[in-house]
């Protein structure tokens, strides 16, 4: 077994049971190449300090490149929980390689600071990929968009039909959603860019290293000012979660709505075979898997943002053991948010909606109801009381059994002998669209003027931060 | 590949990243031995019915206890992604075996029904195992009070020393957090013994089955009553989860008090070299690691009954898919807490309070002043007045910088004429805390009496229920 | 300004910020009937303990009586931020009344035993009121059931249409989760009721206080067994918290079919207009809001389960100051579990299914298909060959825009020669349902025996626990 | 009793307990202020599109005014639960005022977008309120970093003393958490400045109306570009919570340390009377109730934040009534993070550590075991040996009740032949303090350099945004 590096001062060896619960390899193992990366930039600013030879410095990198590679190919590795974590796993390796040279490159670092800089460094990663990953699922929503630009649906309140909506503009709502998400990571990202190494333990370290310099190693944009917070921070972890957790929300949004559009009594989206499942009991059943899984893993993600609220409540400074348990719910986290966006962004570009379904439920249920009273109000009827007509209307037509544009001209001019013959026209869904067209509104220009914007908006994030 | 249950109608193959998405073998793998459990009682139940014969029931449970073997011996099973979930691995392998037969098991039953009878066979076992572990804490409990009954400790409120208690009263309060953790894990156990098979998809099944017997067969004492919320129904996860996470704040108040206790401010407790860890660059340094562990590992039970009560908001009936999103928190939720437990029922009895230090320290602070208005309160004063003479008391000492005891005789009856030279004695340590001897109170009878009691108690849950 | 009670010691006011920041007078003047029969009783067993007289225990009797009377009278009480809490308001106007004998009264009582005990007899009051309500609702859906005996409706799975159940089967899948949270709460409820007066600060008091006579005045069963527990706990909370939060999941899943089955796309079910509410703008709209608001309540009785559990973590015994800080969450957890309640027993009673509209719904999209799988597999057709038939017999209807029982039958046959004329009587709605004839299922028979056993279980319960 | 706007076609008038439980006038009311200003803007609006005349805006804008006078005077405007919001509340008076043009006021507006564009003002002032706070706190750490630099104690990791810091170095820790708070505050205010007025219910509106106009007549910078989106999104309230709930992290990590250094135990700080509170049984007592408070109401944020999350999960667009319960916790978040952040800018200037203790403290406990192994290393002892070496001594001088400078020089050496004299002077508190001069250590010239940015940073934020 290999020795603890405290063991000098200890009299009795490790509890097994205490072992195998404080070890946290089978987790942070995911770390390995950012620990490497972590060490050969240490490694280099060490010997920039004078502390490490030019030699030793590239008896080292050689030697963390060997480590790197080996992990990689899989079975070369020992994996050994009694190696507690990445940190020490890497070194016992390099110990093995290059002897006390492995140790001396422990010098003026702490596992403190070490960890919180691969942690950095993984997250980056993955705050990156999920912008990249926002970035699709914004394309295919504009993409949906430009091809519903025909489609009328309903728009509804209360899940109760209320106005006709182009479906591309309901689309639109959602790429509103997922911009933010973009924006909100980007600045997420940005506030987690800044390195710890340095800080070691807690108060930082008696060797002159130049944190710049490591920092622009490892493609950091500033190091962090402060060495007790630098070890005992956590904020980028409760912003990511939070940010994720809000993204999740918008995916449960849209999930919902698919999952209702593919109810029998919606009946808006038929979705293709290769994104639903089938029962195994009921051959009939085409089920939206997909969006109910993702609709599913919200509550995960809203898991491990409380999970990580919680790990830190009332902690003092600067580290304690506590953070180890910052890196299942954060992967989990990264793991699942990518993942729901990935899958949507791959099933979003296969939905169609069904155009005569969504027009004809948008001709049902009196959503033209408030396009009357606007039609009572413009000729100059006082708002309130135009909506009093346009209920008494919606009454009358329900007694027989008509929609509005049902009911005769003679019969609307009973309730109201301001409404004239053009009332049918004003009625008609396409006219009704595109009468709310100011900025921001469903007509079919207001769409287009946002669809183009939203194009150029996406473009020009190219492959740069949003 | 193997073929989905349902692809006689479907005409385009799932998505390969949604076969993956959805897939939930790596998780639910874990339930094979329920699995394949349920399936022999409901065989037996179909033989009973008549649905199967006697030869065929018999080749199926053969088969059966095969697969069973081979996933136990590991490397002999195959786990394919593309097959799901656990039931679909189990039939398809069974079909390898009995062909046509392994389709026949599936009369009357869905994966509805099957999963929630799989999950809560696994989740009784794991209450059980919960309720022994924190027995294991409470005998700890008990033991630690029975070493600790002439240690005397300051008792804290706000963390400022209060009144002089003795250390076994102290951990005596934990072991009544701990019983009725036990209670509450045993009435959810009960609570959650009722079997779904039976219920089919949603509506119950076609065929005759006796499903009081496939219950007595699974060990259940119950069946559901309703099909329909047999299936739909998660509350055993929800309520096995907010038990847990009660139990988990109770393990985060002890670890709390071992992690102060253990430092150098307090030094009322040393750790044991074998429950103890060191840092790479502190040699001094005993780290109370498992406490804090623990105590971090709070944060992970909380996701979990987050992550299950969000997940099962707004579900309409009866199964989602949303719900194959219960596993993972659940699983990780009762490995946590079991983990948690275990390790704490192995750390309490190397525990050893420092009686020298706890009774110093309960010797300062002026933890006898509520006893000096006591005093006076017997001797007639008002119990406010009271308290104001032994505030001024107490400012009196400071001033000179000693304790109460530290005045003379003169100085105290400066301030009440009432005080006599018994009062030395009446503000002891031992007069202090013996005289708290209302039932529940810190006098040495009392806890005694209380050990007694709880002893009792535990020994009559003997392996039974709470 | 009123005298704070530790102002002997101190040579500085209070900040007059930090007062207004830590009085808890506007909060927890709620427990004003509690405080003051605690009180009572407190009094009671000191004159039983010879600490006050006959004649002082009647003068305070008197006087607290007064001071409740005055409270509750409304604007003849003075409540005073500076006050902090209603302990000591209640002990401030005592001491208007009968002057130094007030302060008496706090002899071998802390405010720290003394509001756990406020506390626990207000949770117990609640837990009650809860219990009474579920029942109510409960009861509501009883008669819904027998009011629904005869609506065949489509059952879900996915939001898909899977199979037809009863209404009454649909609504009886709701007694059962309510019937469960009943008993969590009886069970909170047992749990809670142990008094904690008499464990003063946290280490008992040192006068002869007979606490079982304490307990039988205030209606408690029990006294808590350790002083410091006592005082340190609030497992009632998280608990209660915890079974509120577990009866708003099964309001928020009911609301959510309330909403579905209101909208124009099911239809199932029309809001009487005394619970819906319209729109300032659409006048056609039936806003289902009262399920709406209380699925959004869900959140907040979440939330407030979140914030205890967080309160909670890692707080050392005994007393600490934070606990305050659970009132505020705990009575809004009531508060809103018990208006949700309320409201919905109110509702209920008033919902109609559309008859016609649901058997509508049931008969389309081959929810019979799982029938048809089962006629093959009774007569002797493998259960996934019986499946497989199945779900090309569901493509071949799609394809020729027609329902199951609409093909002929040639081409059923074409599709399997086993199929008879039979068939079609076979997969009528009536007889479907009544197929589904196993303990639990949806067959008239089988759910008029659950109704009956439910409606005998509630009016088992009377007036008593669950 | 007023009429409902949507009365017309009701023929039933609102159950009673319905109305009292879907009113929010009681939560809402507080809208007040934003609700006549959007009224205002809405107008101005109105009448540069035409709708409104001259006559009739002065009318309304005269009516608006006297409305809010009214409302702010308190005695004079009546509150009816039955008028449901603020919205029907200030219609309702304006009506009384100017009859039908009040109702004329709605035209193209609906209450979605109205409480929307309310919302938003609110916040966007809470955000603002809140940076202020932040930038008070900051202030005063940044005064007590200054008043401390000569104050050395132990910095700890696992609460083991681990190396000796400036307490001003530990100060600045705080400064940056609250620095990245005011950060993100700052960005979420940004993203929530966005207008709602104009999208009427979900769809946009059918009057010309110049949103852009009336955002900057609100002083908004954007218009919601997406009518769906504005009427659905509440974003703004997640990420303010989020951004609460971290920042209320800080703050119980501040607390915690503020209770612990306030016990006797540690003693690093005397609170000053002024914010402390005594016991009413235990005069000696000191209380930290502030810090215990603010600590214990992170779980109330953290509670609101996981109320907003929950109720919007899974919910379909546009407007759901759910979001009705977006208030309440999004004004006690709002209300609670302000309240602590106030208080502890007043409390922080009144803390003093005690220099002696913290001096005594920091010399006690081999914090000096680091810096050994340092001198070791540094005279060539590769790291891992010369840890080794370090933990040797510190068993020695434990052996011999001492600590590393009370062993002898030949005792040293006895362990390592590379210690020579000038041990003792490289092991002072303030060499060891000193020499950790990388960027953000805690040297004392780079703690006063940290001090010096982060003053001139706060001071170019000035009154403009961070």
């Amino acid at each position: 077994m290999a020795k603890k590096p405290w063991e000098g001062r200890f009299s009795e060896p490790t509890d097994e049971m205490v072992e195998a619960f404080s070890s946290s390899i089978h987790v942070d193992r995911r770390l390995y190449a950012q620990d490497i990366a972590g060490s050969v930039a240490h490694a280099r600013t060490l010997n920039k300090a004078g502390v490490l030879s030019d030699e030793e410095l590239k008896s080292l990198e050689a030697a963390l490149s060997r480590v790197k590679k080996e992990i990689e190919e899989g079975n070369k590795f020992t994996w050994d929980p009694a190696l507690e974590d990445i940190h020490m796993h890497v070194e016992e390796r390099l110990r093995g390689m290059v002897g006390d040279l492995a140790g001396k490159l422990h010098t003026g670092r702490s596992r403190n600071d070490q960890v919180a800089t691969d942690f950095r460094l993984y997250l980056k990663q993955e705050a990156g990929e999920v912008i990249r990953l926002l970035r699709r699922v914004r394309g295919a929503l504009l993409d949906l968009a430009a091809a519903h630009m025909d489609c009328i649906m309903p728009g509804y309140t209360h899940l109760q039909r209320a106005q006709p909506v182009l479906a591309a503009h309901h689309f639109l709502a959602y790429y509103e959603m997922f911009f933010r998400d973009t924006r909100r990571f980007a600045q997420c990202l940005d506030r987690m860019d800044e390195m710890p190494l340095g800080s070691a333990a807690l108060a930082g370290t008696t060797f002159a290293l130049d944190r710049e310099y490591t920092a622009r190693e490892l493609g950091f944009s500033r190091v962090c000012r402060n060495s007790m917070d630098a070890v005992a921070d956590r904020d980028f972890c409760l912003e990511f979660a939070s940010a994720a957790s809000i993204a999740m929300i918008h995916l449960s949004r849209l999930c919902e709505e698919i999952v209702l559009w593919s109810s029998q009594e919606f009946g808006f989206l038929t979705l293709p075979d290769a994104f639903a499942t089938g029962s195994s009991i009921m051959p009939q059943k085409k089920n939206p898997d997909v969006a109910e899984l993702v609709r599913g893993k919200t509550g995960r993600v809203l898991g491990a943002m409380t999970a990580l609220f919680t790990l830190l409540k009332s902690l003092p400074l600067a580290y304690n053991r506590d953070l180890q348990e910052d890196k299942e719910p954060m992967f989990d986290c990264a793991d699942t948010v990518k993942a729901c966006l990935a899958v949507m962004a791959r099933m979003l570009p296969h939905l169609a909606m069904d155009r005569e379904r969504c027009a004809d439920a948008a001709r049902k249920g009196f959503l033209d109801a408030t396009d009357l009273a606007d039609y009572l109000a413009a000729k100059g009827l006082p708002f309130r009381d135009a909506h009093h007509v346009a209920g008494r209307a919606v009454a009358l037509a329900q007694e027989k059994g008509v929609e509005l544009t049902g009911l005769s001209l003679a019969e609307l001019q009973g309730l109201s002998d301001l409404v004239e013959k053009d009332v049918f026209g004003f009625l008609s869904l396409e006219a009704m669209v595109n009468r709310r067209a100011t900025l921001g509104g469903t007509a079919t220009g207001r769409v287009k003027e946002a669809l183009a914007q939203a194009r150029a908006e996406l473009a020009a994030e190219g492959e740069g931060r949003a």
